[in-house]
């Protein structure tokens, strides 16, 4: 678990995610915002994508990519459309699967365990080689909550560690995914843009037509920017155009990647710089 | 829903899809292959691939990105590793969501509906103007074939069109998404190539350095070829190298494409064509 010590002005702040206490959301917003944070879940990530747009939040903690699953396109869909939020901190958070259960429940009393179908499907090896059933429930930390409330020392659930200690359950095993290298990356989000960082997430439009990436990119590898990550999204809205999110190394402030940006937007069509940020 | 005539081999052939009848990789793998294809079930992406590196299945049909959850990583994994296989077809299914019952019920009757919960989400709209209590499942399909072995009036499900033709059910409603704009891609894999076609998607791995991407995309834009998608993926295995996939138009057999692969090649430290293919 990766834990980052972060200003006072963050520690005091209201911050929204999506899903219950316990969500690997939570899980992410507590680790990044240690101290006294209030944590404020939304059923929705559009919720609470408006609760930071409102400023009735100060930050926003969005899942944007699962090293398994892949992007989650929505998060960046709802991020593009605000306009007046901008990334100010990323964090990567090991998905660390456990066996949870009543506080006097033991391995040998569960018959039955529940969580996310993802969930059941992730540790489907560790169930099946203790002969417990998995029942579908609608996420992890949900199902945490249900086995707590329950109270029936046979039934356990598959959740975070924080699900564990937000409904007072014990732990009986740990890491039990049976692929080890599960992590989902955090985009920390505001309407204040944050104090920079090394690295800078771009989104721009190009026309479609041969070359319009090749010559766009050439504004950063003419100047020896990294690149980090680049994504093709095709508009939904206008069909010959598409969407580049591009990640690249730099704080947009400083040279060469200010005098890179200022040249892409002479070569696109709609350029947005989303912020930049040191990603922990 | 597309529905395309193929080829009268195709039609004999043995498909492989992960999930169960009535799910959307069945309906993906039925719409394809009109006909007499027989389809077989796989309860792993890496079971149905491996039956069709070891050619028990002709073809495979396979998820690899969702317009709202976007790309499906895990499938491109697995085909980078099964390097015996190629991509010959790829079908853009809509994803209609459908609410299913027994044959005598309808709307009036239903108290419960079972879905995956990604589906119940997906139709909270509908459920709840419709006072439906959404009760979270495996997958869509799996509940539909719930609910039929039930055979109580009162529960229904939501899933496919195709789901509610393999369990015998009735379609209450459909179309009952909040959001209507729902696709998934597939793409049709196989151990032996396919005939080509307009489309081709290749996979090439990069030194992480400035320009590096910028040089290499410089061959296709040289001879004016059109990139349609371009994706980003970290090298597990290799920390400094990245991995990209690339889809472009044309045939690689054919010219500008083919001298565009060629001078790529000299550019990279890996290459591979995946296939060339109509999209449908």
């Amino acid at each position: 678990m990766i834990e980052v010590p972060v200003s006072d002005k963050k520690c005091d702040a209201v911050v929204a995610y999506q899903g219950v206490p316990g969500s690997f959301s939570f899980e992410a917003a507590e680790n990044y915002f240690v101290g006294s944070a209030e944590l404020v879940s939304f059923q929705s990530f559009a919720l609470a994508m408006t609760s930071v747009v409102d400023q009735e939040a100060a930050y926003g903690v969005f899942p944007v990519e699962n090293s398994s699953t892949g992007t989650i396109s929505e998060v960046y869909d709802l991020l593009l459309k605000e306009r007046s939020l901008s990334i100010c901190g990323e964090l990567t958070l090991p998905i660390k699967h456990c066996l949870l259960a009543l506080p006097g429940a033991d391995l040998a009393m569960l018959r039955e365990v529940r969580s996310h179908p993802q969930g059941l499907l992730q540790c489907k090896e560790y169930l099946m080689s203790h002969n417990l059933r998995g029942i579908p429930g609608m996420n992890t930390a949900i199902c945490a909550a249900e086995i707590a409330q329950l109270g029936d020392l046979s039934i356990g659930a598959v959740a975070s560690r924080a699900a564990a200690k937000a409904y007072g359950l014990k732990v009986l095993a740990q890491d039990i995914n049976d692929i080890t290298h599960n992590a989902t990356r955090f985009i920390i989000v505001s309407a204040t843009p944050g104090p920079g960082g090394k690295k800078t997430s771009v989104v721009f439009h190009l026309s479609h037509q041969p070359g319009s990436l090749y010559n766009s990119l050439g504004c950063f590898a003419a100047r020896g920017v990294d690149l980090l990550r680049i994504e093709s999204r095709p508009l939904r809205e206008r069909p010959f155009e598409y969407s580049f999110i591009v990640d690249v190394a730099g704080d947009a402030k400083n040279q060469p990647l200010a005098a890179a940006l200022d040249d892409l937007s002479s070569h696109v069509s709609y350029v947005r710089i989303l912020g930049s940020y040191d990603p922990i």
